[in-house]
């Protein structure tokens, strides 16, 4: 019985090993009809039906998300079958992101752009990053792209992850308490694990400066969204992520006073597929020729 | 006679060297009566008043104003009247402000911020700053801020002034139509002269890529308003200045397809005032101890 690789784009199927049979399913056209000789499986990215066809494949070896976040994935892992994510794709088009965030919310756009709509030309004074002190959860790979692009905008940077590194500077989870206080932004870039669910709560929102910012790139649930509206706009908020996701239309927080939200754009800009494109023909040249796989997250 | 100097900041005033008579005009409260014994006189930022009093000022030798542009300046000069601008104290903030029109409109913001008030999650890719190419034209103070900011983005920059500078990798302005067309973001920030009136009109914005993006935080009349109208569109545009400014509540700009507006804010946010009350408190020392003043730009 042939085996199948099952890839999202048609030049990775073009550019693939000689011997491996490429397929290409891109999570919009109809999937296979078979799917039981599939042993390599591309999820499409930002397509939340793809993960469904997994339980179709009895013969899987190999899953590859784009995603850095896998968690939704879990449950899909059988004996045999390795995860492999995005890690590091999606670190300069979530920074870069993150960093827009942050700055249309100190500069105001979103005020200018409801003002632009009613042709009102109103100037005052705004908020600026440079200066200000900024607090990044989860310094991992999307953390330290933004450390950078924060610090050449003259800003204060410090560092939090789970356990303290005392050489890269970086704080433990611990020290959380100590550090909000003083903080003008809070950015959430942590993966959604049992210990980062409802990490900024009424406490922790409480700690914060009135005017502070959160932004929220990392998963919706490690920001208690009814403790955010509880605090009814004196601290501000930018979400890519939210709880739950998709926002149904009527949810409070559309309106929340000092709150902006984009749909969970971070990660997908134009800069993710090139360098996306490069890792999966990587992968299947790894695959093909035997040697390990590139970020592995879990074998099942 | 005595000689008063007039500042917009009551600290600036407790801090001024003891032999100087300080009066505080804030550009909002009424002007003292009379203003025939000012020799110094700062012009509160932001308020278009202010400059008019001018006249009424007979003894006057310094002019400084707060702001990198002057040209509205330049007709108020008589003999013995000294101009002094604020070089430098803008750098940070325009050049964030700049940064976040780029990230905005790269990564449609002003379309999220109209989804959030309907109150619609659509997720769909956008384009990035990450892997683009970025003109700037005008490399001064300013450009080589934005510059430092760019490149911790990942762009690639390609610098532009009224000369060329080979040793700083600054292009002459007459590589100009030879630059254009491979630029992904164009952003001008040069000051207003004759040169640099209309400088980006109907032929250069043609040379541009379609979805290319011009971003203006110089001056408003460095873009051509009507033929950027024309592109309909085909060219993005994110601007801080106009041309007519204040934009008039039924401007046709308002409502142009792919752009977006700032009231021109990119310079006074909150990072600029401490700057600004440094800047001044040394020109007053200056002034009384009989040194040469900084930021001189033109004597009338
Ligand atoms: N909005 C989007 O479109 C988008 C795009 C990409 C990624 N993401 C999200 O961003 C997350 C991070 O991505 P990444 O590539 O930077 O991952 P990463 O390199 O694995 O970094 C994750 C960081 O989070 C820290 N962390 C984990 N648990 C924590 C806790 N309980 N308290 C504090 N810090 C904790 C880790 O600390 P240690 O170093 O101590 O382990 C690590 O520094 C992903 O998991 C995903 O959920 C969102
Ligand atoms: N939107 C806002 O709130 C805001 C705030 C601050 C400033 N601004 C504007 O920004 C302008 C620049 O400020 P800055 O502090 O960076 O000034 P700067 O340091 O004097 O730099 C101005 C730059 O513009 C270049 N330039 C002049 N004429 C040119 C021409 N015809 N073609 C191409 N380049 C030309 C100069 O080239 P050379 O080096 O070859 O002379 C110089 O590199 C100000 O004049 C002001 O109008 C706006």
């Amino acid at each position: 019985m042939d085996e199948r690789v099952l890839v999202p784009w048609q030049e990775t199927r073009e550019g693939a090993p000689g011997d491996l049979a490429v397929d290409v399913y891109d999570g919009d056209s109809e999937p296979p009809g078979d799917l039981s000789d599939v042993v390599f499986f591309v999820l499409p990215y930002y397509r939340r039906q793809a993960p469904k066809l997994v339980p179709s494949m009895p013969r899987l070896r190999v899953l590859q998300t784009l995603n850095a976040g896998y968690d939704d994935l879990l449950p899909l892992l059988r004996p045999g079958v390795t995860l492999c994510n995005g890690r590091g794709l999606h670190d300069a088009s979530t920074a870069e992101h993150a960093l827009g965030l942050i700055l249309a919310s100190q500069r105001d756009f979103p005020r200018w752009r409801d003002a632009q709509r009613e042709g009102r030309w109103d100037t005052e004074h705004t908020r600026s990053l440079t200066d200000s002190r900024v607090l990044i959860i989860g310094y991992g790979s999307i953390g330290a792209a933004l450390d950078t692009r924060l610090r050449a905008c003259e800003a204060e940077v410090v560092r939090v992850a789970r356990r303290p590194r005392p050489a890269e500077d970086v704080h433990g989870i611990a020290d959380l308490p100590r550090l909000l206080p003083s903080a003008d932004i809070v950015v959430l870039i942590a993966p959604l694990t049992a210990d980062t669910r409802g990490l900024i709560g009424s406490r922790e929102l409480a700690l914060l400066r009135d005017d502070a910012l959160v932004v929220n790139v990392g998963r919706g649930p490690v920001l208690d969204t009814a403790a955010l509206l509880a605090e009814n706009g004196r601290v501000r908020a930018a979400l890519d992520v939210t709880d739950p996701e998709p926002l149904p239309a009527d949810h409070p927080l559309w309106h929340a006073p000092g709150v902006f939200i984009t749909p969970h754009v971070a990660g997908g800009s134009a800069s993710f597929y090139p360098r996306a494109k490069r890792l999966v023909a990587e992968q299947l040249r790894r695959f093909a020729t035997g040697e390990p796989l590139a970020n592995v997250v879990r074998t099942g």
